[in-house]
């Protein structure tokens, strides 16, 4: 199968793994290091497609178990595609799925042909095999699509983890066969765990089957930080420099800086839109909890440096007046500083890659999140 | 207490009382008839005030009551003014905090000089009188305020309503003296419930204290759409036509269209935002019940003539996927549309003042509200 993607490798960084580079693809390009934004029902939450244009977002993720479930693949495929469904003209990458049978549906039952599930809308039975999976993708018309995958749970015995493992590769084959559209590019899964050796076969399988695009799946799911680096300082490097190297699920911003360091080139994750829902703002080297009496009478901006609509209209003693009385648009200016932090963070590490800055950035950034914010602020860790 | 209110009656209808003017105010014009949003605390529900614009609003509303309470009129000074805290730069007016006390407050007690009343926020005690409600005006530094009223609740006996009007009266004249800021126009309000003696009465006093607006209160508070439009019909054409008038917590489409025949100019009402909130959305004739399955694979916009943002980039569809998931960017949309939809009503009402076809257009408002919509949607009747 052809595929529409074209990665251009722009700069390597000589004191680490890191790279700077270019996904173009049919809704247009991507600078790499990118955040994606996540649109988990076809929607990034609190935002519209213009609010999300103007963080700087370029690709954003939706997921395929969400939009299968509702509205139903038909129904998006029915209106023209999901960039048409839901307004956004840019890059989208759909996940296959795997990961949310196993963490929301109800009672699956893995067997080697796919995953039978209930939805966690209205208890339905539903059924997802790679075939499924990639014609449910197919029908979404993302830019990129992934490889249905077997995401062990964490923890997973040696036994348990080998098994995905296993089936990830065999899924990934059929995935490939499956997949009908030339203007998609598939993405492979390496799984694996915590469990070197294992990272090691995945990644030999799946590299083996020549996708134009690599995912390392099966973290943040339950491990310690530690466990997510030692993972990813093992499993990146596997893959090859030529094309795209997405981690799945990462992170915060100090994770994300570590990772670039390693090599990632894609990110996504729920922090920025999530944290924003939960009032903790982010800003340089830490959150702002929005809702703490502190901020009553804090007439500045939440982040004097920020571009946003929310830090260029209003104050941090509005955004918590919204926030305290349960209004809308709280929420909604949380979410939009949130995503500009996050894409103005990766516009930040790409520069610093060019400039042969990264690690001294990644560092100054460590040392600024062990201290407490200038204004006492929690200080955001790892994961 | 000079004020800076300029009002321009630019047209007359010549078959109804209905006029088309223009006030001009510190903030900017507002064209007559108007429509203001409701901001409740200091935001229109679901909107950034850049939507909020779009939808072409020119003047809002805002709650005294609410403010006092949640952040407090001295946090909106210290902010400087509630312009700058919510960030519209707009006109705004503030009513006076009267009907909440009793609507909303608990265990409100009144007395000849003012009420005291608990917090709904945290029970605490506070109080308004004419003197602190101006005062806490004056704080939020709105272009329009309100003057203190006594609002009886409905129903009310002749005795109870003629108590109210006698204390609207005192209270008024309270309100014109603890007035301190010429750039602020202060209105006055005429109470009197469904008794049309005690509205003449009301209209009489209030008028001989010379405001440059007057209001009608009173109405809206649970009496039935009949005898709201009996007691507009005898209360409006006791205003002066030299001065604006402005109906408080009307209405409905067909209700606004009937009272700019009347000759009243402002209207506020929570239904559009409200009402976006409930997935209720306006089209032409009726509302969408936008949850509703028959709209699952209606891929065309809410309204074909609508130019909102709503309706330019999304279908029904996905505004059904988004409600029915609980999405917030579904009553974004939806208050967007809904607002857009009463600015856009308020145009055609001013236009059709102005080409002399009133009449025409709220007959044909009403015949269509009668019949079901277009796609059997519900109509909208009167309140």
């Amino acid at each position: 199968m052809t595929h529409p993607l074209r990665f251009t490798l722009l700069h390597r960084d000589r004191s680490s793994a890191a790279r700077r580079g270019r996904i173009d693809l049919p809704h247009g390009a991507v600078e790499t290091p990118a955040f994606l934004p996540v649109g988990t029902q076809g929607a990034v939450k609190a935002v519209t497609p213009a609010q999300l244009r103007e963080t700087g977002a370029q690709l954003i993720l939706a997921n395929t178990y969400h939009l299968a479930v509702r509205p139903g693949a038909d129904v998006v495929r029915e209106a023209g595609g999901l960039h048409r469904f839901m307004g956004w003209d840019g890059p989208i990458l759909t996940d296959s799925g795997g990961y949310q049978v196993f963490s929301l549906a109800g009672s699956s039952r893995i067997d080697d042909d796919g995953v039978t599930f209930r939805s966690h809308v209205d208890g339905r039975e539903m059924r997802l095999t790679p075939e499924r999976s990639i014609e449910i993708q197919n029908d979404l018309g993302a830019d990129i699509i992934m490889a249905f995958d077997d995401c062990a749970p964490y923890p997973a015995s040696p036994e348990e983890a080998a098994r995905a493992v296993e089936r990830t590769s065999r899924w990934a084959a059929r995935s490939l066969d499956a997949h009908r559209r030339s203007d998609q590019a598939l993405f492979g899964i390496v799984q694996g765990g915590v469990h070197e050796d294992l990272r090691r076969r995945s990644a030999a399988e799946i590299l083996a089957l020549d996708f134009p695009g690599y995912a390392i799946g099966g973290v943040s799911v339950g491990e310690s930080p530690e466990e997510m680096r030692r993972v990813a300082a093992v499993a990146v490097p596997l893959l090859p420099p030529d094309r795209p190297r997405y981690l799945m699920g990462v992170g915060a911003p100090l994770d994300i800086a570590d990772m670039v360091v390693l090599g990632v080139d894609l990110f996504d994750c729920v922090i920025p839109t999530r944290h924003a829902r939960n009032a903790s703002l982010f800003v340089e080297g830490g959150v702002v909890k929005i809702r703490n009496q502190r901020y009553e009478r804090d007439f500045g901006p939440l982040d004097e440096q920020c571009p946003c609509y929310a830090c260029r209209g209003f104050s941090r003693a509005y955004l918590r007046h919204l926030y305290s009385r349960g209004e809308i648009l709280g929420p909604v200016l949380g979410t939009i500083h949130n995503l500009t932090h996050f894409q103005r963070l990766m516009e930040r590490l790409r520069r610093a890659i060019e400039k042969g800055r990264l690690l001294e950035l990644a560092a100054a950034m460590r040392a600024q999140a062990l201290a407490a914010g200038p204004e006492g602020e929690e200080p955001v860790g790892a994961s």
